[in-house]
């Protein structure tokens, strides 16, 4: 019975997805949903991203909170088009939501369109919002026994951002292990190594991203 | 329609959890539901608790993981009775997981269970499972905005850990906001600072636990 409930869930979700999909495809917008921990770095791996993007590349941004307005304020703050959705209580976006903010956004004016999921490593893998790839951040201080723990956000995401490697000297984590188990659960994940608080590795992200969308 | 059947599900939980409370105090042991994010260090924490306690008190633990047996493994590696859950796709635990394995400890013989949920900021604290207290850890890394962002989590918990203080001379993060907004949400939350790297703050934390079960 449960089961049967959460499979409509689903079902429903995914139709309102692909609904999400066909406006953002119309408008030339591409979509990224990036998924993490809380306090992995999502926000500030937006605030990176949108400087190193300046000029090349039009962005705005769907901030998913419990609560609060902080990080929609974040990117405010650079003059990029930003909508905060709060959740209340649930623990991921889900495709209505999104669908519900689509006009609050000027899609016909933007190239890019970032959705910062609510900070969780298990239910937002779950729940497609009409997105044309999911990135998740994993921050090297969470530890290196994380894809073998949280195996399908690592299995559905297409992009791995390692994020606060400047921590590394101070941390007993591999990199390497992080990076062998992810891709052993998902051999066509494409990884960065990033520090937001240094900006290493940024460039090199943006450039992927730059030519990911003129491809 | 949705409502009605959370609501039924978190009475229906409600209902085991007072069973499994009435079950541990029976046997005379103490329970905490333990509770953070991924990667902030729970089983770690419970690792040096559990040698800091040597000898005082007699632990048992139920690890709480969406798959695999790596916390498990790590627990049973102290010698300390342990029981694995394994949640498939549930990002939290929930009562009736936690009633079908109280025959697997050795209740008897056991002054505390440390129940390690599935690391998760949102749902776990929404879930009581029959603990006499819930303890919340939350790593220095993650930032100084959690308590704003996942108030529920810190208006349930009778506990706060601040783990990985060891790193704060690398991070812009402030401990007294940390401390400040969760007093905010929660006037009666106690809160240690630790770190399980080099040990700081654990002795505290062991004597209060200590101290709280004689009383």
């Amino acid at each position: 019975m449960k089961l049967k409930i959460a499979s409509k869930i689903l079902d429903a979700n995914e139709r309102i997805a692909q609904d999400n999909k066909r406006v953002f495809s119309s408008m030339g917008v591409y979509v990224i949903n990036l998924m993490s921990s809380p306090g992995a770095g999502k926000t500030s791996l937006l605030e990176m991203t949108i400087n190193e993007l300046d000029g090349r590349l039009k962005a705005g941004v769907i901030e998913g909170d419990i609560t609060g307005t902080d990080d929609a304020a974040r990117i405010n703050a650079l003059g990029i088009p930003v909508v905060q959705i709060n959740t209340g209580s649930a623990c991921h976006l889900d495709a209505n939501m999104i669908n519900e903010v689509l006009g609050d956004l000027p899609l016909n004016d933007l190239d890019i369109v970032f959705i910062e999921n609510v900070g969780n490593l298990v239910c937002p893998a779950e729940f497609n919002v009409g997105e044309d790839i999911k990135t998740m951040v994993l921050s090297l201080p969470e530890g290196d026994d994380k894809p073998l723990k949280y195996p399908l956000m690592f299995q559905e995401s297409d992009v791995l951002i390692i994020n606060k490697i400047d921590l590394k000297p101070f941390l007993g984590v591999s990199i390497e292990k992080i990076k062998s188990d992810a891709l052993s659960l998902n051999p066509s994940i494409r990884i960065f190594e990033v520090s937001c608080k240094t900006g290493e590795g940024i460039d090199e992200w943006a450039k992927w991203l730059h030519s990911t969308l003129k491809a």
